[in-house]
């Protein structure tokens, strides 16, 4: 299973070039209008859950099954243990093994590892490192797909660029609203690097709404303003959810926590607490240019956006759900061609 | 995955018409000598379990392979995550996901949905209604498929049938006996319920013997009655052990907690050890007419029923735990036949 | 799924003949260059994990995807309940099910049964009996495969066998030196077991370094002196770390507990206490004669050996995990042959 040239991993969407986006997006869209392909009989991929999935785990189990292949999935604490992820430590305490030794052994065993890492949630400046999946890269001889990482979640992007493609045609010149939600338990960011990214590269205009204190991570925004830049597209962040909104073709709504009360669950109430109510409501809608509406799911109904705008003729939430899969087929199509 | 029609669901035996279920049997046995179709080829059928199970789990999974298809299997808190089961409500609580949103997901992925949900515990009145499994029926687009809820187990009594009619040839006239059984962890009446519904709409007669306290559910004993009237069949409740296995062709074993205790569990455990000894034992055995014995397992040995009667030629459990396997094959073929 | 001939179970490596491993080794060798045989097209295996396992169950769930099959695992306590395993009891305590009926119905949906039993850790008189993994022989009516019991591990021992093949050729009159390592949370020493009793067969001379207290079972140890004798090769131990490395053509490092201390945790602290530094590094690696290193894994790296050790050229351990995935497949094929 193991090649002469090191394998493509999948951490971050910019692992890929402009060409092989398209080309994923390409492929997702013949093969969600039923084109099949069996190139992975006889592959199994490992699926390793360090955190809880439903979406992301039935989806791309469902993918390598279309394509011919298996899966073989397994979730820390109820089926195996604590994994090293510094080099040169003497091993005396909980885990029982380091990440290299796991990995370059689960490399001679299956095709591709997809790995859903855990966030220590004690400091920030430690957990955007994306250490554990760094380290799976690092051992692995075959490629490393990111289920979603503290810093990433590749995977929701490319469904979601399929679905804004879908929706928009041309992406260019279009504009995308990000806005943040309320939620008692607030994601990671993850999922809003991704597509502001994916969406300042596609060349769309993009604004973002959060409460103070929520801003996104330094470096993924310097290098988001230097993307729009070199695009000659609009980036504007820190806004009202009314005003971001004002324009848009897509609104994205999605939760995140503060970076800067994170960790501290106290100070992180508190300031939960003062942003107030951010629930995404026909009112809200109204200021976009007939603009659908997305969120990559778990969704709190009523609380992050209301049940008339999700359950509405311009929710995109399920196409997105659904793209999922196609994407999902595509990239494995790509990473594993032999 | 989505169809024009909705899908047909399989949550209690009475979704289905008297012909649909003998066309199910018929092709079980044809199955059972080793007739195969590969039906289920990329198909993937996804299994949530919000109990434990090991029977179920595995004779589904086995017949979905038996028929080329695939299985995601995901178990509740160590896999994902609570879902909410009543809709307009505002998200703020445990929950982070609705069944309507997690249902309509998962059809985008799989080819059915195999639910076994967990019972609250706390009223009758309330988990009588099925809600959770009702809830993933009402909102998804494949066929759902009930893995046993509170009031039914429905994939039993497919294999219950099957057993009867390879025991005893046509099932009218016959006389099924139902006899309660002791256990420290009673179950839910929901295979009773099955059985006792489907034995019926086969012409049999049927005695049920259990202690004062244990009456099986009272809309599901009316309907049980009323189904017994339009066939001219008799139905006895609340015998003794010995007056209902009196002249019967087949001893069927359950323990059940009672409906009148439920979720009281000071009051419950005070109730069953009132109730005394009822253990089945040759003794018992012997007032049928060469009575085969059924228990749909797990059975407590020595407790419920004798090693003497499990291990002799008149038990028929393991006979019924391998048809779990050939009736689904036949459910799987009906409901997912293109 | 029953045969009229009792299954072959594989519990212990000499449920098979000399003949029938070669035949194994011989059929992996040539499955690792790339033979392919779709023999298990259609048939599910099912495993059992009562403890955790990653490489285990990884490559065998691999190695029966690339036969064509499939699998369906169970993980004890998420996935269904505590079994009981003595006869004749009456029921009425914690376990619903009995391993006779487990067994028996599991044999009915599934090709074979790959069972990793707990260890009870109170008494080693009482585990060493494997009662449990025995049980699941005595009434499974399909090929029972041990993943790791209290007494022996056999399919690391066909890997290891694979292993010193490709490493050293003919194995007769080599010398393997079995080394005790340091850890925080012992093993048991099944895998030292299996591999002490495949390495006497094939003909190697063996010597074993521990420090006091550390003996390996004392059955299996005059079983091995009995089988050293018959094939005239020399068997020591108690040696040393140095002593038993001089002239080896492979040193196996392994961390055990003690049999002596089995069961009292208090005890068994002060004894591995007592033990001192037991690392394997380049200056014991340098008494053998240019020494291959194995280890099953997982190791814990500057504890047990050293990183120069594992991550140099002498190392096997990579090896070693690769041929699980080939030697599985030689024995799922003998197993399993129509």
């Amino acid at each position: 299973m193991t090649g002469s040239s090191p394998p493509l991993h999948f951490i971050r969407l910019q692992d890929l070039t402009d060409r092989q986006i398209e080309d994923i997006l390409d492929l997702s869209e013949r093969m969600k209008r039923g084109a099949s392909r069996a190139e992975l009989a006889t592959h199994t991929i490992g699926l390793l859950f360090f955190r809880g999935s439903l979406r992301t785990r039935t989806s791309l189990v469902a993918a390598v099954h279309h394509l011919g292949g298996h899966t073989v999935n397994l979730t820390a604490a109820s089926d195996f243990w604590e994994l090293e992820a510094q080099d040169g430590t003497i091993m005396d305490g909980a885990a029982p093994e380091h990440i290299r030794d796991a990995a370059a052994v689960m490399s001679k065993y299956v095709s591709a590892l997809a790995i859903r890492p855990k966030q220590a949630g004690q400091s920030w400046t430690m957990d955007r490192k994306d250490m554990n999946i760094q380290a799976w890269a690092a051992h692995s001889q075959v490629p490393v797909i990111n289920m979603e990482s503290c810093l990433w979640h590749p995977l929701q992007a490319l469904a979601d660029l399929l679905t804004l493609r879908e929706s928009l045609g041309n992406l260019g010149g279009n504009k995308l609203a990000i806005v943040w939600t309320r939620s008692p338990q607030p994601s990671s960011p993850s999922v809003v690097h991704s597509i502001l990214h994916g969406a300042l590269r596609s060349g769309m205009n993009v604004s973002i709404a959060h409460p103070p204190g929520y801003e996104l991570d330094e470096s993924v925004l310097d290098a988001a303003q230097t993307s729009a830049a070199e695009r000659g597209v609009e980036l504007e962040t820190g806004l009202s959810m009314e005003d971001a909104a004002e324009g848009a073709h897509v609104v994205y709504a999605r939760s995140w926590h503060s970076l800067e009360t994170y960790g501290n669950p106290t100070l992180a109430a508190s300031q939960l607490a003062r942003a107030g109510t951010w629930t995404i409501d026909e009112a809200v809608m109204a200021r976009g240019e007939q603009a659908g509406l997305m969120h990559p799911m778990p969704v709190r109904r009523n609380l992050e956006v209301t049940d008339e705008v999700l359950d509405g003729p311009r929710s995109l939430i399920l196409a997105q759900a659904e793209n999922r899969l196609h994407t999902q087929k595509g990239l494995l199509s790509l990473l594993l061609r032999p």
